[in-house]
């Protein structure tokens, strides 16, 4: 049976080539306004990776969301822009109904033995499953398909001085971890402003970076099990907020970081 | 009499909508091979400011360096992606003899009035009159653009634990802070790899994403006095590793947050 998550990232090729492909959007993973970002992100790396030309595993992927996507099909453009020794440059754009809707940008790459160090330390933090699981309000579809533990800064703690989440994640129904799944998870943090304010409030992904730090075999032995994935905001200004976070595996493993521009509305007051 | 960043950031229009505009590769800000990626990206943030349909102020800037770019002309097409309310989205390319050798996206936007708040405090710093400042070797050319006094993280601090650099920095001569100015800043870093190993190593930005939370008020008010800097990665693996940074202005105004994605080699042993 196919899981949820490969029925709402899969793509069918609209020309030879595979430079087009089309997909839709899946009632799953809807958000409050269109589908959930992460999705679209998974998507685009899940055919980045089928593509005949692709070049090792993701390194980079930035996405901006330009307008909202409509339910139903959408058409994705990639670009090989140019292919190195070791790493592989794309474009991508994403069309519906003569509008492109996001656009943006991934780098692939084979990872070479190098030293390797990772600086900071995961975030302390209960076992998983000594943690509470907490659902989402049901018309936030997306966050069903989740398994969310919160250590700190979880939906319902009202409003708090810092915009710290921690939590412990993973699909539902499970699933082993991928780039396209750990793609999704780097977007799965609610809005910071939503945690500052305790109070939700218009706001939405304008640009996401991921870096994938992980190889392909850290991924794999990573399985099924929860991922610790924190977030943070540095600075509220002028109707937008950053946020950056990391996404940490077993063993420490540091799988990614990630870093967003969100743009916000104040809460009616 | 024109700032030498001035005229490395020119652009000169090629056809008459300004969607492609031509820029030369400046000797003063050269690199070890090519220009200095701060430069090239700041020649972009300005292009875009300049052309008769940019809304707003930059708000977030993606530039992923393709290939080298030789000494000389190059050519930077800009796509008016599409303009909503307040934001809006372009995407861009560099193009070298034929050779796409950068490519990315921006937004730009309208800042609004909403609350307001900075998490993060600015590091610790004494002022920056009293801190020495220091030079990089000669070949670094673009570096002698830069007043560069270091708090921790120097060129020359041999191998540390802690990849953090911690600098005052400001343009050389003085020159007020803009936004092309403030993207250069961000990526004026040196790779993080020589601070950790004490050594040279090849090492090349792959993809850097900067967000400015400035507004154009709070850049005019800084003046050209320096702003503090402060980078570190988190992981370094597989022949990379990612850069996360901030730049602060006066009274602890943080004007920008910027990530990079790094290629790196093992110095020779």
């Amino acid at each position: 049976m196919t899981h949820v998550f490969d029925e709402a990232t899969a793509v069918t090729a609209l020309d030879t080539d595979a430079h087009t492909v089309r997909a839709t959007t899946h009632p799953a993973y809807n958000n409050m306004v269109g589908p959930f970002g992460g999705i679209t992100a998974a998507t685009i790396v899940s055919a980045l990776q089928k593509h005949p030309d692709a070049l090792g595993d993701p390194l980079a992927l930035t996405v901006n969301y330009v307008a909202p996507i409509a339910e139903g099909h959408w058409d994705l453009t990639l670009v090989p822009v140019r292919t190195n020794r070791t790493n592989q440059h794309w474009t991508f754009t994403i069309d519906q109904q003569e509008h492109t809707v996001a656009t943006g940008t991934a780098v692939f790459g084979i990872r070479r033995d190098t030293w390797t160090d990772t600086e900071p330390a995961a975030p302390q933090a209960p076992d998983a499953e000594t943690v509470e699981a907490v659902d989402f309000p049901d018309f936030i579809a997306w966050a069903r398909n989740y398994e969310k533990r919160f250590i700190v800064g979880g939906m319902n703690d009202g409003a708090l001085d810092d915009s710290t989440t921690t939590m412990w994640i993973r699909d539902l129904p499970e699933r082993p971890l991928d780039f396209a799944s750990l793609t999704s998870i780097t977007d799965t943090f609610f809005p910071r402003v939503f945690l500052r304010k305790g109070a939700y409030a218009p706001a939405g992904t304008i640009s996401l970076t991921t870096y994938f730090h992980a190889s392909a075999d850290e991924l794999a032995a990573q399985g099924s099990r929860p991922v610790l994935a924190t977030a943070k905001a540095a600075r509220f200004a002028g109707g937008h907020f950053d946020q950056y976070g990391q996404i940490w595996g077993d063993d420490d493993v540091l799988l990614a970081t990630t870093h967003q521009l969100v743009y916000f509305k104040d809460a009616p007051a």
